[in-house]
């Protein structure tokens, strides 16, 4: 009887060692020879799931956007105040954990890779700033936002705070805590809305 | 009579094709041998002005901040009302022309070279946070700054707006353009200042 093995769950096992290998030798070090190392798999099985380089990479990737959006929308049908809840979603962007700093340190893995590679990643930084235009939008639809500001404005100024945020924190975890994050969100949130 | 030719110059010369090799292929491509052909002279030529890659990338590195710092310099003694100063030393920090796209796409791959790199730059986002605690205590000082806003975090939350911004122009620089970004720094410093 042949062994059987969940060829999702398989893939998504090697996916985490893809990640892993990226944390610790960034992009340049995620060969697929690398990669099967980690995962304790032979290069021949690797292929079995993954018939190139960038299929691996692109499908580890997509596995980071599922998880943060998967993240984002179970706080969707909370019961929260609006302020509250759009600083939940917030700080499912930035890493003020270990699991969300791997996530975080992959995307822009990509993101570089994206960028100076031969290979191109498309749709990669796609949906954040059309997520932060539903954030401000819902804050406007509420009432919260100031009225005398520019939704489209504060839309790109929150992209760039939350992104910017996300690089220092993942440059230099040891200097901003998750208290510090949690409080710098609240504070922006506090100053585009009404009090 | 040997020729004589400018060590300085000649440094300077070799390090702004160091640049160019860095925004064509990234980091990965900025060996001394694909330097040292962008520049137009020999490996060994290379050699006499630079004995190893790391010297010749922080040499590159350095001038970057050193010319950042230069037009900064340059703002502090003009006559202006302390927002519009404030404003035009922000925009030296964001790529919103050629010249600052290079320095800003050099300094990125320098940042992430040294978080997966074997050798390490340190001291690289040394300063800019300093620089805005600078900027955010002249507001207080000139007695601009909202009373009710922490110094403190006002100036991590500049930072990391203006590194977000920088990212999100260096990764997509159709996308946004400089009367956009004028705009947005001026409508944050609007935001964190008395009316």
């Amino acid at each position: 009887m042949p062994k059987i093995v969940d060829h999702d769950e398989r893939k998504r096992y090697i996916a985490e060692a893809t990640w892993r290998v990226i944390r610790e030798q960034g992009m340049k070090g995620a060969s697929v020879r690398n990669i099967a190392k980690e995962a304790g798999v032979s290069l021949g099985a690797l292929r079995h799931y993954f018939s190139t380089q960038q299929e691996l990479l692109s499908f580890a990737m997509q596995l980071v956007k599922d998880r943060v959006n998967d993240r984002i929308d179970a706080w969707i049908p909370m019961d929260l105040p609006p302020k509250e809840k759009i600083a939940k979603i917030l700080l499912e962007l930035v890493p003020v954990d270990d699991d969300k700093m791997a996530e975080m340190e992959v995307w822009f893995a990509f993101t570089f890779q994206r960028k100076y590679g031969e290979e191109r990643f498309d749709a990669l930084h796609d949906g954040l700033l059309d997520g932060m235009r539903n954030l401000v939008g819902y804050l406007r639809d509420t009432g919260l936002l100031r009225p005398e500001l520019d939704p489209e404005e504060e839309a790109e100024r929150l992209y760039a705070l939350v992104d910017g945020l996300a690089l220092h924190v993942m440059l230099d975890p040891a200097r901003i805590g998750r208290e510090r994050i949690v409080r710098l969100m609240a504070g922006h949130l506090d100053s585009i809305c009404v009090p």
